[in-house]
């Protein structure tokens, strides 16, 4: 047997690669998260959690970032996600001997931008050299802190309701909760694919690429929160799929409701490839109470968020990920096998 | 201008590399020890370090141990020669497509051992599949924990002299102290370079890769060290010339006393490579109040280091690592420019 590329793409495959190799070994609670839980962060104490991840996209320069803007947003949007603060970050870096030294300079000047707009530090690192085949992979591991925008948000959540967790959870929607994005879909994906493939698509599209804490902590600080995941590979479809599981809830999605560019879902439509099960890169699917959900939009929109939206619900009616069109017509949106799209991040 | 070799080769050109890019742009402060001061990890509270690294040894499975065994016991080395106890690790594996899940399992089954051997937990990773060129690639970082053995070591320590430092430093050492090796050098990169290259060398070297806070803490539980660094990419010619640059002495070292075993030694010998600048993945130099030095030493060996040795001493008398031999004639042991051997660790 051997290994597959579905098993790193993010969907189903992946998930039950990583169930039946590395949880069966590995799986183990420190606080409150288990390994086993698969969220995109765990605590290792009362105030601190830590996430990984290697990034391998291919190209390493694309339109409206790099390598290096996903290495720094991408973890930090994994501890914000949870409500963490990203604060610690390590870099490695893996380069293809004869790598061009100005575009790691790029890729550099990306993590640093965005490391300083978070306010992440970067205090250890490693770097190695290989001969071939690489390019450039970037692991940045990242430490999250508890911070006063958690607290916020968990506090008006209880106003209303019991929340048994000290950090927010995949699992921690109940029936009720109103879904939001806080913006457009598809875009890295879209971006990633249009300069790999050489498309010759008229399409100005960017990477969504952005740290989610900017407008995240915003909308903890209205509060009510109880659900947050970053929809990378395997897209919303994935994201909200695992917040449906999880949480023991039923998800209805309005499906004209959910922020698409017209010339991404014609790009999509030409090309056969489903928006919802495509990479972002700055994009939160968040589950609120519902007498917060409007002060939270209303936060997200005023934090430079102006597409965001509600887009759905959770019920207890069903326990699947549901789209209804505007003419009241139904379908199942299923966890997907796999993101569409390889070495997206 | 372009990546070399050199640049993630564990020498000089690394160094500077590294100061050229990573430490000009990201150097910063948290607690105690900072980007800049180049050392193993870095602590980020009062109580926590985080360190990195990714693995890319070719080939992935090798006599006495595998990328797995690295990727454990490397990473919380890194934590242990600071005094922490490895406590937490990410792993992130980037796989290439078509990798024998045979041969992966071997892997997890080598990381899962050390960890458990270590009482180190796994808590959260990613996996990445690509199309070509890595065969695989492990990152694992790691947080460590302050502990009574570092306490215990740095209260004896302060009995004897002013020791302003609340982790063991490499910038910890002073004139006198002794430098001590638990056992002998160079037998990862010979065994690496023995199955690689397929020499028809008849020698049954294997990697001495090992958890080196199995034995680190009870030498803590006697108490005086200064310094430690593990002898990975550079060797003992790396560790040795860092700790002298970073506390300002100087360090001689009796070349006779550097436990070597025969056959590694006319293995090198042969093929034209310095032991002393080959990569160790279960070494550790360190340096200790001379009081204490003998104490130590037998804890080393009472923990199973039977071949701890006293190699030297610090001396204020020059700034160098100089080599004496037993005939009393002297050379410096330069920083080496690089590893010898490529994609050791």
């Amino acid at each position: 047997m051997r290994v597959r590329k579905e098993d790193g793409a993010g969907g189903k495959y992946m998930m039950d690669f990583i169930k039946q190799n590395i949880v069966s070994r590995f799986d183990c609670r420190i606080n409150e998260i288990s390994l086993g839980d698969l969220e995109d962060s765990t605590d290792f104490s009362e105030n601190f959690l830590l996430t990984t991840d290697s990034y391998v996209v291919d190209p390493p320069v694309f339109p409206g970032g790099s390598i290096g803007s996903l290495a720094i947003c991408g973890t930090s949007n994994d501890l914000a996600v949870k409500g963490a603060k990203p604060s610690f970050m390590s870099m490695s870096l893996v380069l293809q001997d004869g790598f061009e030294i100005e575009k790691l300079r790029t890729i550099l000047e990306d993590m640093e931008r965005w490391a300083r707009e978070i306010g992440v530090k970067i205090i250890t690192g490693d770097t190695k050299v290989v001969d071939s085949g690489v390019g450039v992979i970037i692991n940045t591991s990242g430490v999250g802190v508890r911070n006063e925008y958690l607290e916020k948000n968990l506090g008006v959540l209880r106003e209303y309701r019991e929340y048994p967790y000290s950090w927010v959870r995949d699992c921690g929607v109940v029936d009720g909760d109103v879904i939001i994005i806080n913006g457009s879909i598809a875009e890295h994906a879209s971006a990633i694919m249009v300069i790999r493939e050489g498309l010759e698509f008229q399409m100005d599209v960017k990477s969504d690429v952005y740290p989610v804490w900017m407008f995240l902590k915003d909308a903890m600080n209205v509060g009510g929160i109880s659900a947050m995941k970053d929809p990378t590979r395997g897209g919303i479809a994935a994201s909200l799929n695992e917040i449906a599981e999880k949480s023991g809830v039923g998800i209805l999605i309005e499906e004209d409701a959910i922020p698409i560019r017209d010339d991404v879902k014609s790009f999509c439509d030409v090309l056969g490839l489903d928006p919802f099960s495509m990479a972002n890169e700055g994009k939160v699917v968040m589950a609120v109470h519902p007498e917060m959900a409007e002060e939270v939009l209303k936060a997200l929109r005023k934090s430079g968020q102006k597409d965001a939206a509600i887009i759905g619900h959770a019920t207890s009616e069903f326990s699947e990920v549901v789209l209804e069109t505007s003419i009241g017509t139904r379908r199942i949106l299923p966890q997907p096998v796999a993101d569409p799209i390889p070495r997206v991040c």
